[in-house]
């Protein structure tokens, strides 16, 4: 998918929501715990309810991960639904990978071939070459991380350089030079407030990947007054504060009314454009 | 497996080396092409053939995700086997994971619960609360990537601040709030040379994973001549130098030949320890 079709899918749907799938097996509601295929259920339930009112999904693939070949399995089945049902919708998966370039390129195997998910988080920590095979991917997207939503994005991120760069600063600028908006996005934390200024000035016209609003404590209406775009520039994520909503049978109820109520105030803010 | 227990592996079998399985199903031996496990095959081989002469193994988890189940399959009978047949060698995942604290948590469980090995790699972007959630496993290890091998090594983590000190160094400093050395190593690769000077400075007794000796150019002489400590201190990788020193049925032999010389080597070193 490319930058234009995105924008037009979040005009047309008003919506610029990404419903993270964080699908923690001992989090499934009672009605599916002990059941074959809950994950995979739980997800699919999640994204008929959620559709109407985003536009992309994004799987931690940490969560699958941690159960091994299954957890993979649900992965799998998970996205080929997505690809299958809802192929308007774009397909991050949060992976966080990087290593040095031949590793790189079987992590780019991975993710946009085996999975062929539409883009993928990358750590900036190792460098150029660490992130470019995963350019040679016609319409596929590298989301780099540049400043994160936890309290832990103080330890390096914020580090001011001799020319007052700070960390987060110097990933956005340099990291222009390896691609350029059509095909990068950068994760930038909705708990990092008016920092969105100081990304805006550097990156004044990529997509950036919001985490942290809501059990994260950041604000959509922060994030949107410093860094939103004419064509919107802004996927905003939330994952548990949506699909954890509520632990009974409506779950995916639940689940519908929360992103129902973030398209709502989206759309709003759309309205403003 | 603790610190004293992989020092005296080391000290025992005279040999500090890693041999790193980053099985390329398209580079396997032309006898191995297409038969049934021919991974896992290949890696039992190479792994039966180095034992003696190494005292770690680094399945590089990239090689295995990008077939997809078919690589994690063979990626978990391929660390099976090692705990069942050689249970005194360490057990690198290369993964370089890392995210934010319920995230890192799930990661954990992939590699210290359902994969069950010794150590992860980890980067160090997303700062403390990203590596914490690894620490709560007794005798488990991370890895935190600090001087990489790579050419984007340069980019970011020799970026200096206002008080001088480089990104790597501060990377070095700062984690050792959060663990001590028994429980954290850092990467740092053979191709960084003098840098290991100043690697010994800020992190004096921690042990060191270092890859890029051989395919990518590093030197165990400079890297033992600044980073050796007297119980060694030091993990030195060789991946594709061994792995695929020859693409014949010969392969393991080729192995076993590479990998002894590189014991021979090292066996010098620790002698004039």
């Amino acid at each position: 998918m490319n930058r234009q079709e995105l924008a037009e899918q979040i005009l047309r749907k008003k919506t610029f929501l990404c419903v993270g799938l964080d699908t923690d097996v001992r989090k499934l509601p009672g009605c599916l715990q002990g059941q074959p295929d809950a994950v995979f259920t739980f997800n699919k339930s999640i994204i008929d309810a959620t559709a109407p009112y985003c536009v992309a999904y994004k799987p931690n693939l940490a969560f699958y991960e941690s159960r091994g070949l299954e957890g993979w399995r649900d992965l799998e089945q998970t996205v080929r639904y997505l690809k299958e049902e809802y192929p308007s919708h774009f397909i991050i998966a949060d992976a966080k990978r990087g290593d040095i370039g031949n590793t790189s390129a079987m992590y780019a195997r991975t993710f946009f071939e085996w999975l062929d998910v539409d883009s993928l988080t990358v750590s900036p920590y190792m460098g150029e070459d660490s992130v470019t095979p995963f350019l040679g991917y016609k319409g596929k997207w590298i989301i780099l991380l540049a400043l994160t939503s936890n309290k832990g994005s103080a330890d390096f991120q914020f580090t001011s350089d001799k020319q007052d760069e700070l960390l987060f600063e110097k990933v956005l600028r340099v990291s222009q030079n390896w691609a350029d908006e059509e095909q990068m996005m950068y994760v930038v934390g909705a708990t990092q407030g008016k920092a969105f200024q100081q990304v805006r000035k550097v990156a004044p016209r990529h997509f950036l990947l919001v985490p942290g609003v809501g059990a994260q404590g950041g604000s959509l209406e922060d994030v949107c007054e410093y860094g939103i775009l004419p064509d919107c520039g802004l996927l905003v994520n939330s994952s548990r504060g949506i699909i954890y909503a509520d632990n009974t049978e409506k779950y995916a109820e639940a689940a519908l009314e929360k992103a129902h109520d973030m398209q709502q105030s989206m759309a709003e803010i759309l309205a403003q454009l």
